[in-house]
């Protein structure tokens, strides 16, 4: 009887011990990986337009690059804070909470030419693939970066979009003058295998339901 | 004596199920996050210089960012590999591994003006700290993009850096002509605690013993 107790006590123990901390170790992990803890399925690498959504609606974060205006006109990359959506609500176009106190602003106002980097990465879903690996994935949007006016529909959409995967902006200090950007997109650089970049149009970016 | 094996066991099992289960853990957590497994200690926010050079010895991907000759002279922003040094042995320079198949190197050759952004994020060590807060470090290094000599010394050096970090490298195809490249460093701009930029010479950075 005593032994029936304990090999009882071991075969549900040790499991429920191996369950418990092995969820605590994949929470751990998608912390540090993603805002909203749990990253969408990644489509089909064929389906290079879902991809691409997929990309930036997963990422929460990523490296804008503008023109500079205090290096001479070089390229200048910064990291930047984004949203698309709420999760799994995007709409592939990202904004930004950016302050003119910072440089990328700056420099976007006086030059709206920007390029917006994100890479699947960030994601965890490479595994021991590389970053520059082409079946890593990673996207680089180009385009104008603009403000969205701070009183209009849009940028309740954006504010939304922004404070649902980081909330801690809406106590950003107000004297910084935080304000919505968004990048209109004009040129989608997806690579998601060999082969070189996948041809996306802006419309099928934007149109597609993923 | 029945029982008595039974608490020796539930005892000396559950923990060390436990020890290992949570060591993998740990091991999964950081795979994602550094190549060596292992991130050194993040110097105090006080000591700019050391920070710059540990966020780009920890660091081995970015965003390389050039000018593009496709897109009319607007930035275009590519998640690239980069390796300073071997592990903990950096020397501040990052080196990239570029085919001129890609249009980052074929943009850099061109026009060799560049930038290449880092982040702390991705070390991990910003919690649950938003990738825009100033005190979940970055930096951003503006320079000229240059090729390395292939028979050089420095080109020796460089690709030991970069297959210390990225083994798949050596087996990358050899018709994509793959090159070593340098950012010759210019400008650093690097954001670790509120207050803006923190001033660093390029000369403190590279004499830098961290």
């Amino acid at each position: 009887m005593g032994i029936n107790i304990c090999l009882i006590q071991v075969f549900y123990v040790v499991p429920l011990v191996l369950l418990v901390s092995s969820h605590n170790s994949i929470v751990h992990g998608r912390s540090l990986l993603s805002i909203n803890n749990s990253i969408a399925k990644k489509p089909d690498p064929k389906d290079a337009v879902a991809t691409a959504r997929w990309l930036v609606s997963q990422n929460f974060w990523g490296v804008l690059s503008t023109i500079s205006t205090d290096l001479g006109g070089a390229p200048f990359g910064n990291v930047v804070s984004f949203s698309d959506g709420v999760p799994n609500k995007g709409k592939g176009i990202p904004y930004f909470y950016l302050t003119t106190l910072d440089p990328t602003a700056k420099n976007g106002l006086k030059d709206p030419r920007a390029s917006f980097t994100v890479s699947e990465y960030t994601l965890g879903t490479c595994g021991k693939i590389d970053p520059e690996n082409p079946t890593c994935s990673k996207i680089t949007l180009n385009g104008k970066l603009k403000l969205v006016h701070q009183k209009s529909k849009e940028a309740r959409f954006a504010k939304k979009a922004l404070f649902s995967k980081h909330s801690e902006m809406k106590d950003w200090p107000k004297d910084h003058n935080f304000e919505v950007f968004k990048l209109e997109i004009e040129n989608i650089y997806l690579i998601d295998w060999f082969g070189g970049a996948k041809p996306i149009t802006v419309k099928q970016y934007l149109d597609s339901k993923s």
